[in-house]
């Protein structure tokens, strides 16, 4: 990269990389100052973008969840494979090898959970069928069916400076699954390295046109155009979400707007975890990981730091040791623990904001203004050691719980019980994640019950899982992330939540044969066809609503005698008649549950090979009426959901089986699962 | 009532009924211009209101969501006996009888239905556990599980005016489940109705203290105290709507914010509904209705009537014929078939905007400045018979697509083919409801899949539901209620969603042991207890946790050729090696999977009567490792979830299922669900 004339970062739109019309606004290098990259966005039609990107939406649509969660997995090993130069690019953000992993890695984790989310509990459909059928009518005429559908718009995913490569990913990610284009607008601090991740994206062919697009520099007047079928998203500050979220064409359109900002967010150590607990000691390790990781710009990372009065001089020391070892230094510098904040605007900020948390405490550790590194200039780079605070009366304090310093900067508050340590974490008025550390099972949900309303994510951690323990900050793809209220109100990932942040919800009512017709589902009172056995039907001729009624078969007492002595199964429902009568729900000896679906098996299964290679499973079995010895029982089997998979010759497919009486009572109600061939010789 | 002081409505706010500190707003009954009654809440402490709603939110939160759901049950049926003087107050309103069997007996069908809803699909507890767990680690060490608590803010609900029961209802029901307090703002102009409903409610006194409070006149500056523990939802126009929504302390606070505003809802009739099918004749029966009931005046009603161009005139001579019979008049009088406009003010506005919509067509059915009544003075009342406007070129129209007369004003809009309807349909960028009157199942899909990015429901009308739909207009409390775009982006009800919307999503991480603690259910890897059988022990002192691990039993050929003849399912990969061996999924003639669950029982059940009654079903069986002759399979049944029913002398019990073989392999595991006693003789 030549210093004199850096690279000028372009915008990917309407399938063209393209340059800003103007000078860029010079990026540097966060450790060292120099040059990195220009950044302008002036000139480019945003009304444009947002028209293209809506309309390449269709060729997204036009894919299964299975496909685009296959496109996402392709697209993170292609991504993968490219991690070297990510992360060599990604020293100058100011991060670490370390803090890059969470970034790049992490990323690309998204990429990977999202594909298999999607095809592990999203089935192989363009829309999806949520909830239960919702009978409307007794005579079974009229009925109802949620349904979700991608959104017809683009989703504009305005993001933070701290994650370049995973603030990309984890919104991305459940965007394509959803079937919904998108646009991404990084911080242009950092944009350098998500533009490059971007050209690695389109590089690998693997997206439809227009699926992705990148805006490096300002939005312009881009949010002016979103519609209803839009959605916009925004990962960042909260003055500037505010000013998103009341802007004139997402409020008059109600563009779907999720926000996740900054939030006050608390660990908390037990009243339990004294020092010289594993607790204490894994809490110590926490706070000091959460405030040196990403040099502490993590929307989750730990800002107050919630201890039992008497526990307080020992945290601090702790800390105060703890962090003495995590030397400041060029990312790339092997004895580096902490690297750089992202730019000397953002050191400035973090400065202002530590003077403003003195009003409520006391600096205890470190110096804001006295910076030390073992590695680089601390003039060039933008490095600024840990601070810690203490705040003795924090029920009192008001800008511990407000004031925000967005890097290596924590308060700690002492409390005098756990009620007043909840009430503490909820003077942050709503935040993204809180741990607590206690080993303690009534301090635990003592704690999350207390907690819970004000947070979207509690880690409790002890001993048991100091291991394994995904950490404090770390969001995670089949988790929500997002908080109320002073977070930002809003919700991402997961799991399939997320994907249907893109969808829209909508109830269809109709006979049962309409709704079955727009679902691609059997349900009860859709037509149904009965020619040859269905179970000798491969996926290419099996169809929902592919039947068979069942000859029928009589439940003796030696049946279900014979069962009991055979099975080992003796309740004395089944072998006294007494006693039977004297429960509540018989009139009198019953057969066994797995009696009538061992029989029913029996009357709809096919013996000889066939397209139908095993049953691996049974969903919601009820037994509806008790079956008494004399009753005559019958199954009505019928093909109810297809989904052949993407990359197997089979596919699984559910059968709705239904088992009757002589009355035509329902006795059993259940799903049956199978493996079907995709194709069988005839 | 004495015409000469009409009653001064109060709001009830903080336990007492206030009046407000001037001379109120008189309204006027809408059919005879007779005043009612005044209303103000001038004076009132707002801040007040909101801090007293929020502190007895605790007593909510103490009871358990079935608790809650019986209360909405006995609310209901209180309500339900007084109907009488509710029903005669609503004729004020302008509402028929018909109508008004909408607003007040559909209003106590939403308190039964979220009852009946709460008590079957939610648990007898006071958090909700959402989602499966989620595994986090190899070592089963640690994991997550996703809660929903009760927000500990206040739910404002400022409703419209049209339907003062339901409207106040529909929403009461699902925030009191969730456990969280409410304040009503209904529209002035029909708030007496929902004051007297609202007395009639405190009067039961069936809730907790502070758990509805009403303010009957202006809600002064609540909305600027609400926080991130409160909700607010908004019914009525979008452009208050959008006023609300960017309020101050909505915008810092992340407040979570519901709109549900009119929309220009579409109804479409087929293409293959021509004039002499039954669908053409529901068609022009449906539009006739939501024209009238209500005078037009519902958020669902339909505003646009999109026709096959060759089926534009039958329509219209159908829709004259049909809306000529019905008689505008006083709503009390026999004769009427739809009643007065809420107010003249409201009248004068529906004639704007008829002027605003002919701009795209001409008035093809009735005359907005000539009145005509059955009974009543066309003057003192707000009487309006109904118009049709029919516009020819819907594709390049704009009023019609965006200006609604909210009264009984529709527009008849011709298209040329399916997709061209759909477009149409989406021109409203955004609706509440839709309709499409097709017998055509490939319609019906194409129409669903175009309509759905663009609506909360769809109704699909055809001969077989003419007798059983619900109709276009109707929101059902198990279906969503709210549209993206125009129609506000809100969802409102939808059965147990609706529930959520007043409860705080929390992503919870640690041990299965702590998480056990927090969520009261066992989980994979949380402790366990063997003392006695579980089976042995009544709800009294059974808890989660309580395991049996039997004794083993051999599985062998004989065993599976014996249930092979037993039951008739002689599939091939139970009888027949070389046929198992060339299954894919097999290595060999393996056991069935209902022998397997049926020897499993054989070994966890107790024979002798005891508290366990009943095994009522089996939910998520999976067999998971083949079982071969000679293969020793174990049980280990751990009682993982207790749901004592509040009316019954027992509860549901979910008891997790493992059954193992000799290698210690899981070969099936599922949930077992069995009824037990409360109480049980040692």
């Amino acid at each position: 990269m030549n210093a004199q004339t850096p690279y000028a970062l372009k915008s990917y739109i309407c399938g063209d990389w393209k340059a800003g019309a103007r000078d860029g606004v010079l990026l540097r290098d966060a450790g060292t100052g120099a040059p990195v990259a220009t950044i302008d966005a002036s000139g480019i039609d945003m009304a444009e973008a947002l028209a293209y990107g809506r309309a390449s939406g269709a060729a997204l649509r036009a894919m299964t969840f299975h496909q685009r969660a296959e496109m996402l997995k392709a697209l993170g090993k292609a991504l993968s494979a490219q991690k070297d130069a990510f992360h060599a690019l990604s020293l100058a953000t100011g991060a670490t090898p370390r803090d890059g992993m969470v970034d790049i890695e992490g990323g690309f984790h998204t990429l990977f959970s999202y594909s298999s989310q999607g095809r592990r509990e999203l089935p192989n459909t363009r829309l999806l069928v949520e909830g239960p059928v919702e009978g409307l009518s007794k005579d079974g005429s009229f009925s109802a069916q949620h349904i979700l559908t991608p959104l017809q718009g683009v989703a504009v995913h305005v993001n933070a400076f701290n994650f370049p490569v995973w603030g990309m990913l984890e919104k991305l990610a459940p965007t394509l699954l959803a079937g919904m284009p998108a646009i991404i607008k990084p911080a242009s601090q950092t944009a350098y390295l998500t533009e490059l991740v971007v050209r690695a994206i389109i590089e690998t062919g693997l997206l439809p046109a227009g699926a992705l697009q990148l805006i490096c520099g300002s939005t312009g007047d881009l949010l002016d155009h979103v519609t209803g079928q839009d959605v916009v998203t925004f990962t960042g500050s909260a003055s500037t979400g505010r000013m998103l979220r009341t802007s004139k064409a997402i409020v008059e359109n109600s563009v779907r707007f999720t926000m996740e900002a900054d939030s006050l967010n608390a660990s908390v150590l037990g009243p339990d975890a004294v020092a010289g607990t594993p607790e204490f000691d894994l809490f110590v390790k926490e706070v000091t990981r959460e405030m040196t990781v990403k040099a502490g710009q993590k929307c989750t990372a730990i800002r107050r730091v919630l201890v039992p009065r008497a526990q307080a001089d020992a945290v601090i020391a702790a800390l105060g040791a703890a962090l003495g070892k995590m030397n400041a230094g060029l990312p790339g510098d092997a004895a580096t623990r902490m690297g750089a904040l992202a730019s000397h605007a953002q050191r400035d900020e973090v400065r202002a904001r530590i003077r403003d948390l003195q009003a409520d405490g006391e600096i205890v550790v470190g110096d804001p203004d006295a910076v030390s590194v073992s590695s680089g200039d601390p003039d060039d780079g933008a490095f600024l050691n840990p601070v810690v605070l203490y705040c003795d009366k924090p029920l009192s304090a008001k800008a511990a719980h407000d004031v925000e310093a967005f890097g290596p900067v924590s308060t700690v508050m002492a409390y005098d019980d756990l009620d007043e340590a909840i009430a503490l974490t909820q003077r942050g008025k709503g935040s993204l994640a809180a741990s607590v550390f206690t080993n303690a099972p009534e301090v635990a949900e003592a704690a999350v019950l207390g907690m819970a309303p004000f947070h979207g994510r509690i880690l409790l951690g002890n001993r048991a899982s100091a291991k394994t323990s995904t950490g404090h900050g770390a969001p995670l793809p089949n988790l929500v992330h997002g908080g109320p209220g002073r977070a930002g109100g809003g919700e991402e990932m997961g799991g399939i939540r997320g994907v249907k942040h893109f969808m829209q919800r909508t109830a269809v009512q109709g006979t049962p044969a309409l709704l079955s017709a727009v679902t691609g589902r059997w349900i009860e009172g859709a037509p149904t066809r009965a020619d040859i056995h269905p179970f000798r039907k491969s996926l290419e001729t099996l169809q929902v609503g592919d039947q068979i009624v069942t000859a029928t078969r009589e439940v003796t007492l030696d049946d279900i005698e014979h069962f009991a002595s055979f099975t080992g199964d003796t309740f004395y429902a089944h072998m006294d008649e007494d006693a039977a009568r004297a429960n509540p729900f018989f009139d009198g000896r019953v057969a066994h549950g797995y009696l009538i679906v061992s029989f029913a098996a029996g009357l709809f299964v096919q013996p000889d090979p066939g397209p139908v290679l095993a049953n691996y499973g049974v969903d919601n079995l009820r037994f509806l009426t008790p079956v008494n010895p004399g009753d005559v029982l019958g199954v009505r089997l019928t093909c109810k959901e297809i989904n052949p998979r993407e990359n197997a010759e089979h596919g699984e497919v559910r059968w709705d089986c239904q088992v009757t009486n002589q009355d035509g009572a329902v006795v059993a109600q259940y799903d049956v699962l199978t493996m079907v061939a995709k194709t069988w010789p005839q």
